[in-house]
């Protein structure tokens, strides 16, 4: 009810705040007898953690998670998984003065106005921080649908007016960590760098987009009327800090094509049923079609800049918000592994809820 | 879990197929003592049926709304409010050959492997018909939400490559519903009827975007980290059948903004906290801050064309769709009052959850 | 939310008053293809109905089931399905004088305490005339099932102090129709009517308990902590009006007796694990065993008596409640179907679930 | 879904294995702004936790509980309390015999069969040492509830034969900690505390009766129909450790009551509601009318015991199952605080739903 859990089946309850004790979480329903990787959660968290490349921020956190249950001699047994990862590099300090001050665009004026008490350390629950509890739970979702063939590849696609010409299937998807802003393109990726360099050293901030392939999803996911597999996706995705916007397939494009030239035709294909084009982004009426899954996720320049901003404090007094501290000038690099984990949330549940007619 | 419910306080669990014996649904969770207007509900479902106008499908539905429970006396009484709507123009026979034949871009073929069955008489359980559900929920959603003034107002804003290119703050609202094309824009509206009384004779479809602002939601509602309020509404925007994306405030456009241009800087207006700009689209950190909620939707244009086409049989064999019966050239006029109750669901609920915690 | 749906997979969202239009319900998450069998449904709708022998009420009602979404040609097809029967035999004019009272022992007081308003005719939501809905559930759950041989018997155990000293295993549970109080115990059977019939003509009440057994469930339904199998069955009979207390198992004859006697000794029978005694009822940790579960409900004497009551009305004046119309002396036999109907949507909703990991 | 979750609104999410790392959860939904007392949160640890007289097992835990987040400068911030208490007295050596073995009346078998695989040390999460996690969430909810006067007070009523006659109005509940087996009569105390002992000096168990009463509930709490107030209550107490029945009010014993006997007159009292009797347990139509709510719950003698007794393996081969180490030869001691644990998250729950409508 409060917001803190995701999904149906296997379920993500998370806590934390970002200069409290740890960040963390509770995975029910993840199947049983599954052989965890727990170097490749790790590697995920990495992909995530701040102060990574120059083009982060560069609080420093190690970001180890700790399994607290739910793993018997490295195997899940069917019960809750909890895990948390503590928070080093508190500062809280830094904060002190934003004890009374709304940032502008920062969630600390609507926190007052709900819960009319805020852990102002940081941003405490709002901080992105908070995501680390998804990548862990994705990472965990992503090994057992690895198991099917199910691939997640999420890349930065657009930073500013810099955006891959290409569509996905012209990249090469095993490229995405070649270079730090995680885009396959690496001439355009060198130009977003710059371009987010020069951002950094502004003090400002700037958005894109991320585009994300999920491939080798079986037909017949994702639960019709309310619950349609594009409708969770968007939730999942709109969820992240600083999203803005969600289109899967042709999205915001479809409006220019007529239906006659947007329609996919159907075909045969060594005796699977496919599409000539997937303009449907594998999705059709709220379930998978057996094509690849692509949808992008519009990202927002986010709201912390290292310049002084005026602002209102809680007494609603004109007052001058001074930058302090450390910032992401562009958060897509590190939202990479927060997409792919995202959705593989949302296929691993409703690849379960398939499950569950099997035996009828 | 089966996906045909919406909501967690305000609830719609609904029913029916588009040649079934009605359409129709159940309402759990309203709050006791509304008197509802049921002439208001009535006409939210004319503003949806079809046969309304020229550039609208020529089914002919009276779509008459009754009501079997949880109102006594002319108000809701706190117990579920079930409702049925028959549906009369069947045509069934019109479907017989489709039985076996998969339509491209629409959902028989994902019905089919999904449950290994399905109604195909006008696409069953996947038929837009299924909406008529939403739209009484919604309109009595908007009741109890009118008596705090809350106000939704949907609009067409775009038809292809046909734009309002006014902001909605340019617009009067009010006129929504002065042309067929439901457009506030006169001059614009004219253009859409044109171009969708074209496409129409072409016997094709086309798509667009649709258009919605909420006005004076109270600061506080939305749940943070995976409930947020945009992320809800962005749920409940892409379960409605033929939509492609969804954006809020700043949506996509935001990517083209630095973070010190994006910030919405914080004022006092008659001791009300407010911003000066609302790239924010009335929503920080997943909860409201007073400021109008504003976001756009995608449709595609729709699967249903006029014209013969190549697909398979469900043998898998190669054969050919003829057009038949009537269609809809552009969904976006009768999506308008669905757009709203979807939005007045999500935000009835948030509302309500809101209230949870006032009396400890 | 508001307490009108059951379930997690298989779940029924139930409407409806004792005087309105109708009462009925959806039923989500039905599995697909499943062929129904109308008549039987029919049947346990006719062992729950009024009028049906002289120690019921003598309400009329045909109690005719009507569905209205989610059967295709005689089959489940997955999708919601709706249903409703007529309330027929309204004679709402005797409930006008209850408008303002609060009969001893019902809902009126706590409704109006919960609500501020409430339909009075006839207990309106209160009335055990809702569980009409609970029955067609539970008899498209007992279909379902019964294709896994899974079978669930209810009995009149107990009213007042009569009762079958036999254990079920010494009883034929197909016998339990034989008599109208639903015993299978013949002689004990003449003795409850009899018994039942005084009261009757008394104008007065009596309660009792009725026993349920269930065969042929697997092993491994359950889940562990919080949703324990038998917790889930206590709150679905629990739920039914009425009902003040279950037990399952040894119950609460499990007081007077050591671990080492009622420790369930397991042993092998053609490769199956048993269990030489059955203290556990056949659930252990929450989980079933794969031996029979059985379980016991007891009904307090219904409230409706035929004899003048003093009492309060709504503003808190002494008044005198009048006795009129019609009455159950006894409920238990028209509860027998309610309590099977209960324990198959529970056993069929973890039934499912544990379908989930299945393909994994 | 698979069960570590409890409540709608006010949820607790469990976690942990006897002897894994730690025992814990996350409450969600807890209101803001709620100071905590941790002390008194310590102080029901410390009732339930082992060691603490010769009548409980002699597993030495500190049982310390950490918070892990939701708390800020001693205050509930609305947002999740995550908390653990890790486990110290492994002894995993102790069960390297159990690997293989199903323990008669245990879990063992059962979680085999659900899941196969389990943790066996110590009965891994079927270990009552899970209700630690029930126990702080219900310390918590007992502390927001204390602001409006609600009250729990469970003790033990019944020890095998040995029963407290006087009804809970005639005891003072205050005595209830005043001696080891928590039963506030003294003289009854004492031969349930003689009786226990004899019983753990024959290796063997017992179980009994824990009694609780709620006191000042207001009228209006509970959701009618399916999750009436006290089939909350039932499901709450049936997923206790060991439970076997549940009653509220008058219970079982209703059943030898006519309806004249047992309807509860209503009557005023300084303008306030009342009923003269109160069989109805507080709870009337599901909803709470004001009087007092108690209830009985029925513990079976706990499975473990210090005797050899023959079972199965996991090949189905007869073996031998030696007693090694500590048991608990009645739980029902370190019962009482479980008890009123999960009362007071079920009151929650239902006191919060409550003010859903309040502002509307």
């Amino acid at each position: 009810m409060a917001g803190n859990s995701f999904g149906k089946i296997y379920t993500l309850t998370s806590f934390g705040e970002s200069h409290g004790v740890a960040i963390g979480g509770i995975i029910d329903g993840c199947p049983p007898n599954v052989v965890l990787d727990f170097e490749a959660i790790q590697h995920q968290l990495s992909r995530r953690k701040p102060g990574q490349s120059k083009i982060t921020t560069q609080r420093k956190e190690d970001d180890e998670v700790q399994f607290l249950s739910g793993i018997f001699e490295g195997k899940t047994t069917g019960t809750p998984i909890a895990f948390m990862i503590k928070n080093a590099d508190h500062r809280s300090g830094d904060y002190n003065e934003m004890k009374h001050l709304y940032r502008p665009s920062h969630a600390d004026f609507t926190y007052d106005q709900k819960y009319g008490i805020r852990d102002f350390r940081g941003g405490g629950r709002s901080s992105a921080r908070e995501t680390i509890a998804r990548v862990v739970a994705g990472a965990v979702a992503q090994q057992v649908l690895a198991q099917h063939n199910i691939r997640f590849s999420a890349y930065t696609s657009q930073v500013g007016h810099i955006k891959v010409e290409k569509a996905y299937q012209q990249l090469d998807l095993k490229l995405v960590d070649a270079n730090i802003v995680r885009c396959p393109d690496a001439e355009t990726a060198e130009k977003m760098i710059e371009f987010i360099d020069q951002i950094r050293m502004e003090g400002d901030t700037i958005g894109g987009v991320i585009s994300c392939v999920i491939e080798n999803v079986p037909a017949g996911l994702g639960e019709p009327v309310f619950d349609k597999l594009h409708a969770q996706l968007g939730k999942a995705m709109l969820s992240i800090n600083a999203v803005k916007g969600f289109e899967y397939g042709s999205g915001f494009g479809s409006i220019q094509l007529k239906g006659s030239e947007h329609n996919d035709k159907f075909y045969t294909e060594n005796g699977k049923v496919r599409t000539q084009t997937n303009h449907s982004g594998g999705i059709q009426g709220g379930i998978s079609n057996g094509e690849d899954i692509y949808f992008n996720v519009a990202f927002k320049p986010v709201a912390t800049i290292m310049k002084p901003q005026e602002t209102i404090d809680s007494d609603k007094d004109t007052t001058t918000l001074n930058p302090k501290g450390r910032h992401d000038p562009c958060v897509l690099p590190r939202a990479v592994p927060i997409v792919e984990s995202m959705a593989a949330m949302v296929i691993l549940d409703f690849f379960l809820m398939n499950n569950l007619y099997l035996n009828v």
